[in-house]
């Protein structure tokens, strides 16, 4: 079993001894992350990056991840093979001659 | 090289190449994940979960992962082993007796 | 002095009064609008609209409202002129006989 | 009429000549909000806020406003009414002996 496997079925262990999937449809997965990257947000509000508190913010980020691997997993989401995707995409959105050291979005390059 | 390691270095990769490591700042990683999250969420906005389009649902989740894989990387942050610390605090917070069957926060059990 | 004027003067005296001008830019005020926004979303995880708490509610939109006011403060924005404004342009990307009834998106309608 | 009565009219007439009363329910409402302050949230992304796009900063407030009045209206809220009250419990989760010139939370003051 590889890491993307045992983390999901540790998340789904934890959800299933607890009876919560019935709360788990897609549309409430996709809120709670929204929520918990907020908090994560939160831990920079007012300051410099520097000034973050990194124990917090690996708890915010590692809520992201749950929630994200529980959303993966009720669509049956590989979640390697979206990611590349991705990338493969916007590797075409942005090529690098025109995206080199710009953070201009792709309809404005 | 396990998956995480793969999907973190090919987006190191993607992001060298265009040079953006200037860019992303921890601060900024942490707005582009909700950012991304609020994609996602707008994919269920005024919907019933069926509803939702899984194609572009598989697009805005790896836009998240793709960002938080990047701040994970910042500080070097090992993702599997936050998401397990993360699932044993959880688990004392919301004891399977107290907390099974209730979508009530641990501090309203 | 009108509602809106009201409303920003107690909000800049609060903050004037803590000498909080300085943490108040205009990235951090729109983080802070994405943080309580998360937070009224919380309202609703897991829930029927109809299970919600509407102190919370009431408490969490007033987070909202009052970081909105004090970003529109920074630009001088007239508050009732751009919503006014974004009606007037809402009303040509929705002309009422294609978008009465459906909830797409004026490039799907 | 004062303000936000008349922003709050405009906004419903806009609403129901769609007929879009329908889909406006609470959560989904709070849905639009934290998706508009991403979208706001956005203009400030890889940049110091000196370089954002005033032009496109009060379109997305605008948004952020408008489902703000939207979900106020739904539970009859007094707009000023919450954001004074919030003020003065505020005023003593953050005395100004306290918090002055500091941007901690108040739990940590």
């Amino acid at each position: 079993m590889n890491d993307l496997e045992e983390i999901t079925k540790a998340l789904i262990q934890f959800r299933n001894e607890r009876d919560w999937e019935q709360f788990h449809n897609p549309k409430d997965l996709s809120l709670a992350i929204s929520i918990e990257a907020g908090e994560l947000l939160e831990q920079f509000l007012w300051k410099d990056p520097a000034e973050a508190n990194t124990e917090k913010i690996k708890e915010e980020l590692a809520d992201v991840f749950a929630f994200a691997f529980l959303l993966a997993d009720k669509y049956d989401i590989n979640i390697k093979e979206i990611i590349l995707d991705k990338i493969r995409k916007n590797a075409e959105k942005y090529p690098i001659d025109k995206a080199k050291g710009t953070a201009k979005k792709y309809n404005e390059l």
